[in-house]
């Protein structure tokens, strides 16, 4: 992963786990809620990628916020460094513990109930440890949507998915994370419980505090609970697969689809054929929706929450007419609408599929960047140009939540270069897409957040005075920095 | 205004505005920017209901970011507080200095451009100035949808809806004001200017600030400029108005009423028969669209981007279908389609009438409170109960955006009753519904925010830790108190 070989370590409190304090935690988790083995310990002190290891003196598993609580109390009493962590599948290493930490990883997992469903009036109020899949699993059985959709959704849990304002591929309808809460409970660094847990739509009373707390990783207080917002199941969803002209005819097309689907895009993926040519490659069984004569294909769904009437027009009909006035245009040279279930599932499977192949097929580079929809083509014009200039041979495979201004901006080393060798181009590489995303006003990190691997290049590309506003409010909220210490800021 | 009675002033900074300062502030922004005479004043400092007088040394007008910030830097070495201020239509005093005041008044409505407007990708660039009609028209004329719609809309600014998180007309499909931001500009307390004008979509590269700043009522800093969501324009519009049989079936028929229409329901306003009925009396021209024998009625609007195609299906069919359904189910006793723009202006214009008339029928009582959607049948209900209880002859009119929950719980006083009489009740009402809201998890400001008005209602109900971490987020960001100071939160 680029730019973890530059993070040195910052200053957190080492304050050690005493016998006494190992104690008083057994009184408030119980046995079952402790793991001291080194071994036990081990997949909680790693990433989920295994290029991060860290420490703790005890993975902490509360069953409850009381006992959330009451841990917290007691570190907070004493000065030890806590690292929350839900299912652990972060890229950024968020979760995982810096190597120099004393203190506890305080595990969300056994805090997993679905607490309430409202179908009527379309919330569900869930713990932090929830499984994703689960919650997804739930609400459908509500006849109801819970949209947040990633690839790590058999094992993240929501906590984290709030904590760092998760992404994935339905937030060009539905929003990222933040936009699926209406309510937070949050245990502070002072053990003290914020009972933020309203399902209102609208309250203006105060600051909104919970905005804080979602995408801050743990920094500023443990999310225990939430009120999520259901939305009506899909029931009549249309896939298609579109060979089209270059990004500025994603844009143009993405444009006009808004109003053509009646505000009903619900994902529009872009691919080049680098990308497709790879998961074709590795992943068995993947079929090439369409062979075409261009570098750029689109993944567009449409779903309406509304079944297709008799007689009347669905969401297929007026795919197919806008796919024909898009041919017209010069947009879309070729495409495809699927026309069952196996063929949708083949064109999300190729979409889906691409870290997998990109893990078989070698060493890489990809940056998780964003930047104002119009300006993509753009970015992705002069970044390859950039990537290319410092290395000749290197195999861009760019692809991309279009309609979020969000690309994954990917790359496979050369043929036979290995890892070591890729990774002395990587500081350059980096440097030139991060220099370029910051000068086009992007972000240089969209969905993944900060975490450890990405402390450096914050602290130097955020303006010191955005910098400052963060450093204030962690301080204020966490004066003794023992929430998730020497992630996201650097205090120093 | 119930409560406004009960506030008495908390304690905010009074160093005066010196001449050497004037002189400063006047080289800053020049004679133009520059308001000294009392008369011309006066409508900066007193609220647009007339209700409450403040005072200022001066009123500043700064033209750009850079004035403010010099003009805020100004005050800041001197200790000199500031109470920013847009359109000045507020309800709850949010913008009006307390007669304590020495400091100024900052006004933004000479910062008034829109910047850029980005059509494909669906966003708009503007100063905190801009008039919203302003907005709404300029996003109209090319051919997109600003969405935030309220009764003074031709006259508040942007700035302050963004401060106030301000709701109207539109929530329930678009969102409250903070979910129609990008990016924002915001000087801070100590004239530093935080430039989170980002157009960007997804972006999790530490806090969200935008939205700490958003509903602070100018408390935490002073929001300069903004880029804005835009959406499609509506294109094919279908107004309604039903008479139901009870506010539960307006929930029931509501939460159906999202796949019916494609995800596509723009408005559901509730209005009790006595509302209605206050419109026809006293607003010249309005009418009844519908005689029914029953308390309560909806007005409820569907609205796509796509334009209704020839021998389509449109929103009027769809609607036609789904109310022939909800007839059968006994929810809607009877209804009218719009079948024309006149008609449905009639409809609009009792719905919007209605705080005009009630200012015409006399001396009354309302209350701004939102509850999870499908409780406020159990609300209003119970709330009833308990304002009768008190004042037997109180004449209810509730209404309310009630697909997001938000009820206006209001009252005309008794026939005959002055204003004094019955503001001996209000106390005692204004204790019951607050009571009772907050009771069922609800909030007893849903969109008006707190300002003057409701500073000890919200002391009063927020829980101790919630009240805590906003203060020590307000001393951190503003520790001399110099921004908007008495607002919202009492610090001591």
């Amino acid at each position: 992963m680029p730019g973890a070989a530059l993070v040195t370590a910052p200053s957190i409190p080492t304050v050690p786990v005493t016998p006494a304090v190992l104690d008083r935690l057994r009184a408030i988790v119980g046995d079952k809620g402790l793991i001291l083995d080194e071994h036990d310990k081990r997949p909680f002190v790693t990433d989920w990628r295994g290029e991060l290891t860290g420490q703790a003196a005890a993975v902490v598993r509360p069953a409850s916020t009381a006992e959330v609580s009451a841990v917290v109390k007691l570190c907070h009493d004493n000065g030890i460094a806590i690292v929350p962590q839900g299912g652990n599948t972060g890229l950024m290493g968020g979760a995982t513990p810096w190597p120099v930490h004393r203190g506890i990883l305080l595990s969300l997992g056994r805090m997993n109930h679905v607490l309430h469903v409202d179908s009527v009036g379309y919330t569900m109020t869930v713990e932090a440890g929830c499984i994703l899949q689960t919650l997804q699993d739930t609400a459908a059985r509500h006849d109801r949507l819970f949209p947040l959709s990633l690839g790590a959704q058999g094992s993240c849990m929501i906590g984290g998915n709030l904590s760092t304002n998760a992404g994935g591929v339905q937030v060009l309808r539905y929003g990222n994370a933040r936009n699926l809460v209406l309510g937070l409970e949050v245990v502070l660094a002072n053990g003290d419980v914020w009972d933020g847990l309203r399902a209102l739509k609208k309250d203006n009373t105060g600051y909104d505090l919970k905005h804080l707390f979602m995408g801050a990783e743990g920094t500023l207080g443990i999310i225990t609970k939430a009120v999520l917002k259901l939305w009506p199941t899909p029931k009549d969803v249309c896939a298609a697969w579109l060979a089209i002209r270059d990004p500025s005819a994603a844009i143009e097309l993405l444009s006009e689809a808004h109003a053509a689907s009646d505000d009903n895009v619900s994902s529009c993926e872009l691919m080049s054929r680098a990308c497709i040519d790879m998961v074709l490659r590795h992943i068995p069984g993947a079929q090439d929706p369409l062979k075409a004569e261009t570098d750029w294909y689109l993944l567009l769904e449409w779903s309406s929450a509304r079944p297709r009437q008799d007689g009347g027009a669905g969401m297929s009909d007026r795919m197919e007419q806008f796919l024909a006035d898009q041919l017209d245009a010069g947009r879309v040279l070729d495409a495809v609408i699927a026309q069952t279930e196996t063929q949708s599932r083949n064109m999300w499977r190729i979409r889906e599929s691409v870290a997998e192949a990109s893990r078989a097929e070698g060493p890489g580079l990809s940056y998780d960047v964003s930047v104002a929809i119009s300006r993509i083509p753009e970015f992705i014009d002069k970044g390859l140009k950039s990537a290319l200039d410092i290395l000749p041979t290197i195999r861009p495979y760019p692809l991309g939540h279009i309609g979020d201004g969000n690309v994954h901006f990917s790359f496979m080393g050369p043929k036979g270069m290995d890892r070591a060798t890729l990774g002395q181009y990587s500081p350059a590489i980096t440097r030139a897409v991060n220099d370029l995303i910051t000068s086009m006003g992007g972000s240089i990190s969209a969905e993944h957040g900060i975490g450890i691997e990405k402390l450096d290049e914050l602290q130097h590309y955020r303006a010191r005075t955005e910098l400052d506003i963060m450093r204030t409010i962690k301080r204020a909220l966490d004066p003794d920095n023992i929430m998730n210490p020497g992630k996201v800021l650097r205090l120093g």
